[in-house]
């Protein structure tokens, strides 16, 4: 993405950049303060990548050490002292971080944003893990270091929803409700057409849209972990994954999602949040939703986020049938935020 | 608003700002650099407006000079010296210009807003018209200035549609359309439901939807220019108005309506823009569209756009029931991006 937008970033935007560090669990950690071949870098990551698939393959994955390819590290103790040699010896002003979700730490994401934000450098992360886990603490750690922590990419495979309510100034969010998770809206899907749960679950996978293990969006984690991430950010209230009243799609048969279809009223994993009092009532469950209305009308990979202010009584945002590359772009969007900002030069 | 967000914007934002000089064509120019009573103006204010309209109620308005309260100048010659002895008198660092919409010149906001940019203020206006007529000018004489000219009341009530794409860099919009012209849209469901054109274009008055003069928006001027303005900025095409193909809902008969509605294929007036070469394709007329889909569900105040880009191919933002403050909401979120960027302290 970034060699694809290279010379857009340098004529529209006056960004020119340098890739100095790259480390994955099968290349190592990779270094050079003058920069890295970018071709090379390329060929090596399709070796690495066994298909294109949307994430990582496999959780809590934690690179080896520098210049090795031995086998994994257990990410418990973090890899501090990796990850903060790799960054100084690449120079690093920004890292962007690609790990998958571990819904229960937010780690190895946190240790590395939090070791990239002590070292000087901004943060961008595309896993939600530290949204819900560290929030609060990376932020702060971000503005007491001047530097910044961005995260467009968790949520909305990059439509720029955080960024949004930043230009949503004054204005109050009282709950939202949406369809959040694109592996689990595909499965209902092929159900309704006839397929077994296990059919359904290997053509999502076969689209790289599920991943290898997707107990995660199937037991409604994915779709918690993001919807704790908006509340969290937008509504500024603290809330644990456990508040998240949760219940994924396993329980669903095919005939009654197929009568429910049949009915005009389809079932879909739907993501609720609600204030109450100072708190907010949330919850990812199925629903039946009527055809006809934005969320019936959200399939395959698309997703919808509608939003209740005391402005704007509804307003929503649809993202039809996003390709594989618009996760990346949402950290090359934050990486153009970053470098346009003053803070860049702090 | 500003009154009513006065404790967010100086809590939230640590803004705080005092009103020195209000123009209407009632009140005169009134200007004071020590800050002017807000209750008092809020009174004189509703003296002024005969109804709660959304927008002023006839066109073409020039404030009568300083102190007097006289009848109505011709807005041409531009009324360059009261705009700019009341700034100046005004002290003013920042303009918020709400005229309404000429269709022929954008005048007199281009005029007002030059008129602040040169003075050295930053100009918010909610009045599309300069953005069609002038936008690459004002943008340069801003830039010039070092000073700001933001616009994001001009095309769907506030939602902040400029900054969305503003956060969507290295992006290129092939494509958009939508439903942005509430006037039209109420009158079409009223006729739909047996009201006679002249019955439903009332009801629209009464609702404090259309202005007394509602000849642009019926003949799709207003649709036209807000069309325009996308694809002014948003495009980077310059386009004239006369670009567009155009054509207003006098055409419509209540009995063809009702059998659309009936067909499930109801009509609506549709903006349309399509890159075609170094151009772009656009028009506005009245299209039958598939209920259920969003634009056959966009109904009353509502407004929808899609747009097609080449990371997202479908990235659309939907606007359900706005209140009659959501434009003035979108001048001060202007404000407050204003007031929060550095360039504010040059």
């Amino acid at each position: 993405m970034l060699l694809d937008r290279e010379r857009e970033l340098r004529e529209r935007h006056e960004i020119s950049f340098r890739i100095t560090g790259v480390a994955t669990r099968r290349l190592g950690w990779i270094a050079d303060p003058d920069g890295l071949d970018q071709g090379a870098l390329l060929a090596l990551a399709s070796d690495d990548l066994p298909s294109l698939s949307r994430t990582e393959p496999a959780l809590n994955g934690t690179p080896a050490p520098i210049g090795t390819k031995g086998p994994l590290a257990p990410h418990h103790p973090a890899p501090h002292n990796y990850v903060r040699d790799w960054l100084s010896a690449a120079r690093a002003d920004v890292l962007l971080e690609a790990t998958a979700l571990n819904v229960e730490s937010g780690q190895p994401a946190v240790d590395h944003i939090r070791a990239a934000l002590e070292h000087g450098a901004h943060a961008i992360t595309a896993n939600k893990g530290p949204i819900v886990h560290a929030y609060r603490d990376l932020r702060d750690l971000a503005a007491a270091q001047g530097k910044r922590f961005l995260f467009e990419s968790t949520v909305m495979d990059g439509v720029p929803i955080f960024s949004l309510f930043h230009e949503l100034p004054a204005i109050r969010l009282e709950g939202f409700h949406g369809i959040l998770n694109s592996t689990t809206n595909v499965i209902l899907s092929e159900m309704e057409k006839g397929l077994s749960f296990d059919e359904s679950l290997k053509k999502a996978q076969s689209l790289g849209i599920a991943e290898t293990d997707a107990t995660h969006d199937i037991d409604g984690w994915d779709a918690a972990v993001k919807t704790a991430a908006l509340i969290t950010v937008l509504m500024d209230v603290p809330v644990k994954l456990e508040d998240i009243s949760r219940e994924g799609i396993r329980g669903l048969r095919p005939r009654a999602l197929r009568e429910a279809r049949m009915d005009g009223f389809p079932y879909k994993l739907v993501c609720r949040a609600k204030r109450e009092g100072s708190g907010v009532r949330a919850s990812v469950r199925p629903e039946k939703v009527m055809v006809g209305t934005p969320m019936g009308s959200t399939s395959g990979t698309s997703s919808y986020l509608c939003f209740n202010t005391d402005i704007f009584p509804v307003l929503s945002v649809f993202e039809g049938d996003p390709g594989l590359y618009a996760t990346a772009y949402g950290m090359l969007a934050d990486f153009v935020r970053l470098a346009r900002s003053d803070v860049f030069l702090g």
